[in-house]
């Protein structure tokens, strides 16, 4: 229906996994999970990494920090509330990176002026004036958004984005904060702003979609065919409820249609599925089967009719390929005849370095003891493996020594185990509806959490019960959620690592999933 | 942006969960699990049930009839390609509905008739005109699918239209088969047609996207602004690859913005949230967390700010009621002193009823045993205890006696089992990389059943480890798939279930999952 324009116009593609993705309940990453997403984002040619936000904890102004450290070649950008002390702490953050941005944002719907600030739409327009302002004497590069921007009113939208550009922010957002959005609407309030607020030509427009009706991709996309310039995406679709809009499927709507749609993206599509299942072993978020591009049957037909079409013709069925978007380039196969260099080689195509000598040698002594009972190593065993061995920048309360689980038919499930407690041994045991429980129930003897079980999640990692499990154990106490992390080829094992990571968590006072909740 | 019309069309949602969902790799179901999704359906009041495709295999054209026998409020369709013996064993197959449709299609698209079909386009037109006056013969209600539709080119989309409603189709649907289609494109196409076409105000429109790019939803819900009235959709998207428009956007998405579509659905959405889960449970594909609507996340708010804009005004960032879509409805809680009634009244709630005593029994005496082990039963106990005991209309080949599985730290974890095949019970032992492994190797040693593993997945079913474990085992022989389930509160004595449930429906030879494969 419409020709190939002649030119296209970059569009940017920020990132907002390790802010906005890590709001999802039970996603929280540490530092140095943030470093390594950030590392592959990069390689992936993302323009913008939003790394957390600064202000939130401590653990979140390191995480920031250590980003923009290690990142080179992405916009490095922390969110900031408009008040001077999250402006000044965000700058403070991203000091480092070669190119940062400070993102700033207040609401500018009446229900959430009137609920939440309880301020009026004057005072509102002053702050972000103020605000922005003070962002821009520590950063050239400065973000507005206005926080439920597609609730609020067109007169207010045009005042405040005239005002704020004039006080220097380059981007405006206007985020569909709590999903309500219909493409066709949302769409035509970025082209009503753009062609009527007079500076409008100063900035680039930005959209911020949640996927609450379904709707995160197409209303970013109606933005796009509207005047927008930026997309923030986020990686699986993860972010608050039901997530925001999708970077694979954002970036691969407008290279597939790129006879529709007038924009091009710098991805390189080919880090997409590599990086969609670090983000989903971090978290512990599993991506369903029929997810678009990234799901293990996006790519897989199953008819008998779709698959003879497939074999006669190529794209009588296939509008994409699956190798565009790294779905089997990761086959390189490591055994227990690979070398260390041949070992470090692969971590750090997957993103993962190490920071000592003695950091190497761990990770390659649990190379070598998994190879010994795997004869094919993957990438994604290596993902598991890092992320049982480097896990926290946390000491380590509880440890594992030892474990007996027996299960007989006609007798309840039974587990004997050792486990250190600061250097000393502990042994308890416990019976059990099942061996899981029946570990966790002689865990509990011993360290008596009072944490409450939310959430037990296994992932074979690859194909075969050989292969290592992935487990998932996700404990909250006093409002404090954590997500803990074992991998191992035995089942029980690994529930028992993940049961004590998670302990751990909770001991060190990991906070760094809830980024905004100590600052309102 | 828009005004509420002042009167509403009706939205038809026509389902084929168990159709085009079931065309996913791995997403089998047997007639029973297709009746009791089938009734879920009919209770939330879809107004189309696509049942199967009934020459596909004998077990899906019993699937089709069990469907129609059992369902009253909604149509029950079967699919048919556009030749005579696929039309006539779906007329068979519906003859027992209260409302029956037929539901054929042929390719329309310049790359589907050239190098799938190798047929001239007017050969397609005679043959499509054809194939609708046989079903009309067989039916009165037909619809008419032009496979490929949104790549097919206008003036032959236009002759093919008006020639079969003139032969009496009643609904033209156009699939975005492939899943290439864009918003603004897709809908201007039907607004062209429902234009241009001389008799297309005799018919209804309707659309069939493919979420390969992420818009499936936004596709169908453009195609509505433009004059179509029934929408084709799957619980939780399922389908090929990355599968199709969710039932649950569409409904809500018409639903909370009302102001916008000039449509409304007859849904009750309150059946939603436990119809997703039990799809999810039948299939064994998870559903992602932050998915919209039925995500364990979709109405789960994170970060302080937004926790304080709830407390404060919930409509601040709630758009949606989670009551309103079924969760947290099924409260009702059973225990050991539960009655007979109440558990069989709960059954029955959940769409699960019992042909004789004897079944009644069974489910009762395995609900007596999980009572005894675990406090409370929720309904997704029931489901799964059901998933297990109800499970195929199969003869068991190979049956569970005991198990004994040890895993202790410094040696290999190694399983003992006892397997019942044909009345006899053979014993086995093996040593595995972990106690799951080891437990299907012993498996193996007794049946060399030659399977390949291709996927093992664990869903805690409700939380807790108390909580009955709901294994998937997805084995694969000779290019058929089937997946076994098992469920009991021991996730080694779940996943022997399920692999031995796998071994039974290969040897039971259950093609069903492959509705198209034998038809080409």
């Amino acid at each position: 229906m419409s020709t190939a324009p002649q030119s296209k116009d970059q569009l940017i593609i920020f990132d907002t996994t390790l802010r906005d993705g890590e709001q999802s309940p039970g996603a929280s990453m540490t530092r140095d999970e943030k470093v390594r997403i950030a590392k592959m984002l990069e390689k992936m040619k993302v323009d913008v990494i939003e790394a957390g936000f600064a202000i939130a904890s401590p653990g979140d102004f390191e995480a920031v920090k250590a980003v923009a450290e290690v990142v080179k070649d992405s916009t490095v950008c922390s969110l900031a509330r408009a008040v001077p002390a999250d402006i000044e702490k965000a700058g403070e953050a991203i000091k480092p990176a070669n190119s940062g941005r400070i993102h700033t944002f207040i609401a500018t719907s009446p229900i959430h002026m009137q609920y939440k600030l309880m301020m009026e739409p004057d005072q509102v327009l002053e702050r972000a004036v103020e605000m922005v302002k003070l962002a821009r004497n520590l950063c050239d590069d400065v973000e507005f958004s206005l926080e439920d921007g597609s609730r609020s009113e067109f007169e207010f939208q045009s005042r405040i984005i005239e005002a704020v550009i004039n006080a220097g922010a380059s981007t405006i957002n206007i985020p569909d904060t709590v999903g309500y959005g219909e493409p066709d609407e949302y769409g035509l309030m970025f082209k009503r702003l753009i062609e009527n607020v007079p500076n409008a030509d100063k900035a680039i427009f930005s959209t911020h979609c949640h996927n609450d009706l379904g709707l995160a991709v197409a209303n970013s996309l109606s933005a796009v065919m509207n005047g927008v310039r930026q997309v923030e995406c986020t990686i699986n679709g993860l972010g608050e409820r039901a997530g925001n809009a999708s970077l694979e499927e954002i970036v691969m709507a407008v290279r597939t249609r790129s006879d529709v749609f007038p924009v091009e993206t710098h991805i390189d599509p080919v880090h997409i599925v590599p990086t969609s299942r670090l983000v989903s072993s971090i978290t512990g978020f599993p991506v369903q089967p029929n997810k678009a591009i990234v799901g293990a049957n996006a790519f897989a037909h199953e008819s008998g009719i779709h698959q003879d079409g497939v074999l006669k013709h190529r794209e009588t069925y296939e509008i994409m390929k699956a190798e565009d978007v790294g779905w089997n380039t990761n086959k390189l196969v490591l055994g227990k005849h690979s070398g260390r260099a041949a070992v470090k080689a692969r971590f750090e195509d997957l993103g993962i370095s190490f920071q000592t000598q003695q950091e190497l040698d761990e990770a390659f002594a649990k190379f070598k003891e998994l190879a010994d009972k795997k004869h094919e190593i993957f990438d994604e065993d290596l993902q598991a493996l890092v992320s049982d061995s480097t896990a926290p920048e946390i000491e380590e309360k509880y440890g594992f020594s030892n474990l007996e689980a027996i299960s007989k038919s006609g007798n309840k499930p039974r587990a004997s185990l050792t486990i250190n407690a600061a250097g000393e041994d502990f042994s308890s045991e416990a019976e059990g509806d099942g061996l899981v429980d029946a570990a966790f129930k002689a865990i509990e003897k011993v360290v008596h959490s009072d944490a409450e079980l939310q959430l037990y999640l296994v992932n074979a990692v690859t194909q075969g019960t050989d292969s290592l499990g992935d487990v998932t154990v996700r404990l909250q106490k006093e409002g404090v959620i954590v997500n803990g992390q074992g991998s191992d080829t035995d089942i029980i094992v690994a529930s028992v690592k993940a049961y004590l990571n998670a302990l751990n968590l909770l001991a060190a006072g990991v906070l760094k999933s809830h980024p905004q909740k100590d600052c309102v």
